[in-house]
């Protein structure tokens, strides 16, 4: 029996309904098993990324025994060697001394005075054994009288042109691909991310935004004191040079209580100064309730990036070595779980 | 002519599903329109209501000279005479007077030192001399050797029983409604809220999240000095009682770049406390760049509230209330402005 003219549009109009259905459906289961829409491309199967992967299913999964409400979910990174390189040298340090150098001129005084005369004498010896203090006295000099905005444009201005000694890129293109996908990956399933870092807040906040997505307000870093003037109907937050907190080391874990105030869910970072934010978060009172997940970059490839670890003053991981199988901690072995360790890398 | 079996049902289907069209459709249009899904009915119109509306909407759509990227949508909120009731005594004050009395019996030396005394013997006269510094050294005192875990619990269990000596209400039940509307009605625009409050972190914090849908993160306050241990393989971080950061009048200001690191696009404040917050919000550098909104609530409702400005300490508004018409910042009249004060006046 042929269909009346009414029943054959309608058949026509269901038969082409029913294919877009079919079509997004496809499409959508498509997407999730297709090895294309893998959240972890650059990142070898094992362990390691299984366990990443798990961690996110697990706590973000309706359902799930190990749900993790939005507002709870927090994961926090590290940024020299876990974000981005740090060998040879800090790139907070490499800028730092050209800001004193740069700024010698106006401080006849710093050609005598440590820390100030390792710097530019171009002394390697004396450099090599600046405590944390020292250098944050030095970073202090250069922010003292400027506006977080000021000392923002400084950073972004140096980081548009300097270059890394060995690769030859700007800084912020030695970024690890792996890790960006990390953090993307989280913020897909709710997570906000945070940098935790020894480096300064604006020192960061000059390219966080831009190079990861993370906006200023998550990050958590070094500080100074800052004053306030309200003067001719103008407001202006200036630095005093004078650390308020130094964020490495124990640092890290008052930095998360303060500025965060939640122990994180999962925690990254790559050298003995991550200890405290990783005990934080897997080991304080709040950590039980929760599934946890901590890791540390473990640099292991001397042809793609660097191979350090108890070897170098700069990022050292010592005890986090030993503590890492203990306290069941990853280890995130650069050279067997990341296919690709820069951007630049990436086949498009 | 009779339709078909088929063409029957397919006629019966697509009225059906014409009529759940129609259904959406004007439910849609239906809650554009109605007065019921007026984000702020709370408030009064009038030119108060209507800046505030007009900020959101200049800033929040698609097309206009004034539109702000979402990550830079950030508006903070003082607390205490901002988000809920101040008066006849700072909250916080009334709790840490209270936490003083409960600890005496362990620090025999309070009854004759100073500022504790003041508290023990329940001297009004020397309680209203306190200088800020001098409560703070109070909060310190009962924070030491605390986690921020632990002194959310105190804070907590306190505010779950202690009442208004006013109103009866429990604290939380203080809160304005109309407040309650802009908080919930910036975020619905992408807005990050902030509290940036003279209070202590933790204090604020063990309320926030569930009185105003804040989060830990978005809580800037004043701080104490962490510190850090790990023995037992437990990781714990306790307050050494001694202030980092006081976050009020210019450390409202420092605390904003500190823990946002942008300036806000629009802030509230209810008194000189808040100037600088005010002043870094519409008159820094950066100000200029977008458009910005700056508010008091101005106390003038002594029935349904309190009426207080310049003639109290608590919540004093004297500049302010001198800088507002100059400088275009709103006052936000809570007599004129406030259809209600508190939630347990809106009619279900």
């Amino acid at each position: 029996m042929a269909p009346t003219g009414w029943a054959r549009t309608w058949s026509r109009q269901r038969i082409a309904s029913t294919l877009a259905l079919l079509a997004a459906v496809l499409l959508l289961t498509g997407c999730a098993t297709r090895p294309l829409d893998d959240p972890l491309p650059s990142w070898n199967e094992g362990p390691v990324k299984a366990a990443i992967v798990k961690l996110v299913d697990d706590t973000t999964r309706p359902g799930s025994p190990d749900f993790v409400p939005e507002a709870e979910r927090i994961a926090t990174f590290d940024n020299d060697g876990t974000l981005w390189s740090e060998h040879p040298m800090y790139v907070e340090v490499v800028f730092t001394e050209q800001r004193i150098r740069d700024l010698a001129p106006q401080h006849p005084e710093w050609s005598t005075k440590m820390p100030y005369k390792a710097v530019l004498g171009n002394d390697p010896a004396a450099l090599a054994h600046l405590t944390g203090a020292e250098f944050f006295e030095l970073v202090g000099a250069t922010h003292a009288g400027h506006t977080s905005e000021q000392v923002r444009a400084q950073v972004s201005a140096w980081l548009a042109q300097a270059r890394h000694p060995r690769f030859g890129r700007l800084y912020t293109e030695l970024v690890y691909q792996p890790m960006l996908e990390v953090l993307a990956y989280f913020r897909a399933h709710g997570y906000k991310t945070f940098i935790v870092s020894g480096g300064t807040l604006d020192f960061i906040r000059a390219f966080a935004e831009k190079a990861y997505g993370i906006p200023p307000e998550q990050v958590v870093g070094t500080s100074y004191r800052m004053q306030y003037a309200f003067a001719n109907d103008v407001a202006t937050t200036t630095s005093t040079g004078s650390v308020m907190l130094i964020d490495d080391g124990p640092g890290k874990a008052t930095g998360i209580d303060h500025s965060i105030g939640r122990v994180p869910i999962a925690a990254f970072g790559n050298s003995d100064g991550d200890l405290a934010m990783l005990e934080t978060t897997t080991r304080s009172a709040e950590s039980a309730r929760r599934k946890r997940l901590a890791a540390f970059v473990w640099h292991t490839d001397a042809v793609r990036e660097y191979a350090y670890d108890r070897d170098t003053t700069v990022g050292r991981l010592d005890r986090g070595l030993s503590e890492a199988p203990r306290l069941g901690w990853l280890l995130i072995d650069m050279k067997r779980d990341w296919k690709v360790v820069f951007p630049f890398e990436v086949v498009k």
